[in-house]
């Protein structure tokens, strides 16, 4: 214990986890605050964490025929007002440019919230006949909000992020591919972030400015509150309208196209933090962990070890993303160290390790310790992240299960909130004066109304009107 | 010639260079104009070079030991007028945030034109001991400068590119550090973009607004207009004093660290195009062509031929990116096509050479057509890539040395400009009135004083005083 106070001290997840997760981004050196309020560093290993999943997720995109592009960051103020509905989510909240070198502009231009409007202004010169569709175009950017409470990765002025942008010849390819790209979305989240996610339909209170339906994978942390992790939107043709986008088609008719849009930011960044982290820092998936296997010797100064530790590295490099902690620093505060940065495995060897052949592995998520014979390394560490990465997964959804509710009436849906917390599952009556009041009086949200629905109740948890739908409650980041 | 017209044509270069220009990136579909004046859309044929360009020098980086970062995208005012010189050179062309939300800021914020101030406000925080250094960051991003001309990929409102920030402990480290990553750029033109690079000095007027000394590589497009490829450069501890980043050396001794920075942006496309390009369009470096092949069908109509064609492309896949072009177009438009865009090999494909058990490469740079086997397909287009890479550049390699000129005199000087197109090499007495005089006469600025010196004459080519440094000079993008 000693030797773990000598890595900087965590606050502890019971005791204030706003504090813990503060504690973690920090000392785990992800993130940094900088003069510019809201805005923060992405530190070098909070950014390898990114670049994993950009590469990982980008691959995924490209299986389904999406192309990468770039638009501007600008979006004239005329532009961004063609969508009345769009506007009126976005204007409040963005960063305006009046000045250009030492002139005034003519027309304020706003640093774009997300490109719905600019893709259009694009899509409207680029879209003539039934052949140039689909178009299913995506951006790897950053987007600025001038939001009021900002926290590192989970709600920032400026934040990374990709945002999809299709064109279709018809109602049901866009409505095909919104749902297509939101199947994406959770299977990343579970086989890559090893995050589980509830897929379903969001409101129309809490639908994005401008869709006709808006799909999302909500997550649950492990304090309980819901993170949304990824959207997906149909905006039928209204965009295309207000565009004019249009195209003739194979009867020689014009057309409007129908549009979607979807996308992830840095926030995942968060839900890693806040799903798999624990007391001692942070706790990384294989699959997003910049360094997955680090190599600590014991006994360093005894004739031999840092070489043995240097060869066992060399061969790791082969199989996973490895590093030696050859400093000058104690075995305790290198395995503490090791620990708040996350590597999913330390390997640990000293001279007696040596004598017999073998090293110590030992996991990260569970702690978890396995003496391997040296002949075997390559293979072991290999299974033991793939190991690490399907439990964390399964550890994952049995604390999101544990912690999802089932609330038939007011009085259990108030308990529940006021003891507990996680998801709980209610009907819904549809309206969202219904939505109001519960969010007045909980600070809860609808989630989403999940893809598979359940009958709890035949009527709505708030109002006791017959019920419409089955909807994920919780309180959310 | 009938099939070459039905894709639209393009500009002939000895006619109107600009034009010629300005027809590839458009109709080689690299990029779209915008409603965001000076700021352009990148296509899918433009945005994929650009991510094998970031591929590939992302990877250098890393193995020279950069670590990549993302750093907020404005610049409070008072930050940006720290360092008086880099003020002075930025401020007359950034654009101002001046409003978040419905609120005027108390303090105006700049769009990034480059981080220089911002990474010195991180680093102050982040730098304590010599411990903490070096720090060797790069980030991957957009800038905005507020240019009136502006050309696709060479000048916009808006780029793409690569900052790397560095801080060291020494000036010698720091030196080293420039002029390493000076011959990364330098390696990456050559053996990547197969563009042969000049590495040099930028005099005292042309260097980078706050820097000691900025190194550039310098190419020579095919109009004999010279492009400023990369440029790498070392402030020494000017930042440091006006940032205040000092940290405590071995000798327990507060000291400031030397800084460097260094960036690559998206006009290496630009360059690309104009070196590489010719008549019939864009001509691609097979490593950063997204399609390096591309298997066109002769009579696809006739039983089995584009059954070959497919099966042949799926053979390809395994040894480069390959499409397929079954479109119902003739072969002869199939053929324009894939020259304009560029691809580096067509695959040619019908009864004939079925027969044969055979099919036709052509090249893209040479059009020269060789028949092979099917059996040595992949074999032989691997062959065929790796020879089009050299072969591109040794071709550009010779353009370039056939446009470098030597003048000794002004008189000849003159007669080079006023005749021909190129580099000329002559030298200079270091006064920057020679560089203002030769630019207000010839529209000719100095683009570097080469590493590689050579002894033209002993006085100033402008006024005859005595010479102290070989000068290549040029008309530049």
């Amino acid at each position: 214990m000693a030797d773990k106070k000598m890595v900087e001290e965590i606050t502890s997840m019971d005791v204030d986890f706003a504090q813990w997760y503060t504690d973690v981004v920090k000392k785990a050196e992800l993130i940094d605050y900088t003069s510019v309020k809201g805005c923060m560093v992405i530190k070098p290993a909070g950014y390898a964490i990114w670049e994993l999943i950009q590469k990982q997720l980008d691959a995924r995109f490209k299986e389904t025929g999406v192309e990468n592009v770039y638009l501007p960051m600008f979006i004239p103020e005329s532009l961004l007002q063609k969508e009345k509905d769009h506007v009126e989510g976005f204007a409040p909240e963005v960063a305006w440019v009046t000045h250009g070198g030492l002139q005034p502009l003519q027309e304020r231009l706003c640093v774009r919230p997300t490109s719905e409007t600019l893709f259009c202004d694009f899509y409207k010169n680029d879209i003539h006949s039934y052949r140039d569709l689909p178009k299913v175009y995506n951006q790897w950017c950053s987007v600025v909000r001038w939001e009021k409470e900002t926290r590192p990765f989970l709600r920032s002025r400026e934040f990374l992020w990709q945002e999809g942008h299709t064109a279709h010849a018809t109602a049901e390819e866009a409505e095909q591919r919104t749902i297509q790209m939101l199947d994406v979305y959770a299977d990343f989240c579970e086989e890559v972030l090893a995050i589980p996610v509830i897929k379903g339909q969001k409101t129309e209170k809490e639908k994005f400015a401008g869709a006709v339906a808006t799909y999302t994978i909500e997550a649950l942390m492990h304090d309980g509150k819901a993170l949304q992790s990824g959207t997906s939107h149909n905006f039928g043709d209204g965009f295309a309208k207000a565009f004019g986008i249009q195209f003739a088609d194979k009867d020689n008719t014009l057309k409007y196209v129908h549009q979607t849009s979807w996308g992830m930011t840095t926030r995942l960044i968060g839900a890693i933090i806040m799903v798999h982290g624990d007391n001692e820092g942070l706790v990384l998936p294989p699959k997003v962990a910049p360094i997955q296997v680090c190599v600590i010797p014991i006994q360093q100064k005894k004739e031999g070890v840092l070489e043995k530790a240097r060869e066992l590295t060399e061969r790791l490099k082969k199989v996973c993303r490895v590093k030696l902690d050859d400093t000058d620093k104690s075995p305790g505060w290198k395995f503490a160290d090791a620990e708040m940065r996350g590597y999913p495995i330390r390997v640990e060897i000293g001279p007696k390790d040596m004598e017999a052949g073998r090293c110590v592995l030992c996991r990260r998520d569970t702690r978890e310790k396995t003496e391997v014979s040296l002949e075997e390394l390559e293979s072991r560490v290999e299974e033991l992240l793939d190991a690490i990465q399907r439990e964390m997964l399964e550890r994952a959804r049995k604390h999101r299960d544990l912690h999802t509710y089932t609330a038939s009436s007011m009085d259990e849906f108030v308990k529940i909130f006021h003891e507990r917390s996680g998801f709980v599952k209610a009907m819904w009556c549809g309206e969202q004066s219904c939505e109001d009041e519960i969010k007045e009086k909980l600070s809860v949200t609808s989630r989403c109304m999940p893809f598979e629905q359940e009958h709890i109740a035949d009527t709505c948890v708030c109002c006791g009107k017959p019920a419409k739908k089955m909807v994920y409650w919780g309180k959310a980041y």
